[in-house]
């Protein structure tokens, strides 16, 4: 920020909220944002109810937690941001002069327009500027305790893919398998539970299986059908996605063409992941392998990860696709995601892993192939 | 919109999306958004790999479904807005002269700001304006085809509800309860599943009970303490929520009279909710049961549901509070949440309820009363 020449930073994404403060609870379908100085502790500013949650979760003195009236709630002539902006300018946070830089994460999920206008009428001399993902940057190499939270992570995804693979059988319903995967997302082994993912199940299936982001119906799984799923499992807000392919019965030519070539894709793109290679890179990697099965992928293969709330378990920072210069250092985290989806059908195989000195530790060690069920 | 003056509406918020276009998918973490011309049907413009998905589950021709570049995905120079914006003037549906009123959801949880930013840059003629949750407005008075899923979504809850109420005993971790939870949520039961809930179930509990949003960790719960439990039944994306309160063990007087009050005060405020009724009468019902019993609650007492989609399934229209003017119909839906927060501890019910021309529907039939479980 003092690079930057920044005063204050507003900051509304909920994992860097977490990552800066410790809070966390389901509260961002309201205003909530923490004002970090250019110096100094972050101050947060939550809905009154909410407030009680972050003095047990948030790091923070008493004197840095501010709750805003409930009557501010869903109102259609005030907003939560006009009191937090006048409650930021009384506590000098906010600082209405030329020379003042105030960053707000303009890209952030639970920013609400309203909230930056408030902020805007707030201020009218001091300069707003994008923040441009500034805190996400500053997630993205993990520390060793965090590197432990993705590990952990990825043991609850392993359990929670193992009961995928298990559960899907033809004459099932997609809602009955979800259940199994929820229960194993979530129950705990060993005295450790998983935590809620950012995004639930997703298991295209049948026609809509050309499509990556469908969740489930209560359809019965047919004998001749595909069904890609991705899932996390979750430790501390830390995930570790991962996603295969389940084949009901006898798969096609096709499918197992693209399932060989998608894991000879994984093996290079995996094989290229050294500190100091790019982004771009690795995509290099994958996309030549699949190149010479004749096989063309239009999307991203992976992105960091790291801590997520809802909707997103990425980190919205590297992706690793064509023109990606930010070079892999160790303790990066990716999910490397190989989504081949066709004109009716998909295959999809993905990773979770940690970038160190060598080759990826990949978070969860289940195999890498088309699995074929009954 | 004619009567407003709006030429085009910018929808971003994914429950108005599905109740405008049927189009459902978890997507809503990339820009994706309809814009609503003032005659004639919306135009969806979704991320490449997601517009497969609109062809599945929208109710719209394919002229109507616009794929973004995915390339545009979480890059610092160029905004998929951008293109959006673009694409709707070639369309015409943005049409940038100062006759022109565009609208936004300016409140709505999936709009970033950059995405404003953007149809801003686009738009230097046409004035923009906030919305004012038109859409979400419309949505208040629900169909008798809208009143079912209801219903089945009021199943699921009891089923949920159910699932939690014999899961909590002392000795047992939270998140294995929550995992017990998530399956009733989601199972078939003849052939009808749950959907995902727009909040994961909420369980505050011991020392943290003074707050509502926290979720579970893998804490044993132990005797002598209370947890106050939200979760929502779904079905089509229609939420039936619903709250109780658990004690381990023997409950103290304090409690049990707040459990007595709380019962007395919801019976009050279900006997105030007939047609002509407003959401302040409501409230004044209620308040007035309790502060008799010598308590106070800060909040409202709830607020108009239907679709949701996370991270709320409120609809962020009607709320029961003070002030609150809107006068009760045939067909609305609400959850009356009564949700006593205390110093340390906490006593919750709720009932979601449909407005009939008597009295109203509850969507699920679970006693009253605290629950008391070794």
């Amino acid at each position: 920020m003092v690079e930057r020449g920044w005063s204050a930073l507003v900051v509304a994404d909920p994992a860097n909220l977490y990552y800066l403060t410790g809070y966390n609870a389901w509260s961002f379908y309201v205003p909530q944002c923490a004002v970090v100085p250019a110096r100094g502790q972050p101050h947060l500013f939550l809905r009154a109810m909410d407030a009680h949650g972050a003095r047990h979760t948030a790091v923070l003195p008493e004197d840095r937690i501010h709750a805003y009236p409930e009557e501010l709630v869903h109102r259609p002539d005030v907003h939560p941001y006009d009191h937090i902006a006048a409650l930021a300018r009384e506590l000098n946070l906010f600082v209405d002069n030329p020379d003042e830089v105030v960053a707000m994460e303009l890209d952030a999920h639970h920013l609400p327009v309203r909230g930056f206008l408030a902020v805007q009428r707030a201020l009218l001399h001091a300069r707003i500027v994008d923040s441009e993902e500034l805190v996400n940057w500053v997630r993205v190499v993990k520390s060793p305790a965090e590197q432990d939270e993705m590990r952990a992570a990825g043991q609850v995804a392993e359990r929670a893919m193992t009961a995928a693979l298990a559960g899907l059988r033809s004459g099932r319903r997609e809602c009955d398998v979800v259940a199994d995967i929820q229960a194993a997302q979530t129950v705990s082994v060993g005295g450790v539970g998983g935590d809620y993912p950012a995004l639930v199940p997703l298991l295209p299936t049948g026609d809509s299986a050309d499509t990556p982001h469908l969740t489930w119906t209560d359809r019965v799984l047919r004998r001749g059908e595909a069904t890609t799923i991705e899932l996390a499992g979750v430790r501390n807000r830390y995930h570790a996605p991962l996603a295969r392919t389940v084949c009901l019965g006898p798969p096609s030519a096709k499918l197992l063409d693209c399932a060989a070539a998608t894991a000879e894709g994984m093996e290079a793109a995996l094989g290229s992941m050294k500190p100091g290679a790019a982004g771009a890179d690795v995509h290099a990697a994958f996309t030549r392998v699949i190149a010479a099965h004749g096989l063309t992928k239009e999307s991203r293969i992976g992105y960091s990860i790291g801590v997520g709330f809802p909707p997103d378990w990425g980190e919205r920072t590297v992706s690793l696709r064509a023109g990606e210069e930010t070079v892999l250092e160790p303790g990066m985290a990716f999910h490397v995601i190989l989504g081949m989806w066709m004109d009716g059908w998909a295959y999809e195989l993905s990773e979770s892993v940690l970038v160190t000195e060598h080759l990826p530790e990949p978070l969860t060690s289940m195999p890498r192939q088309l699995i074929v069920n009954e």
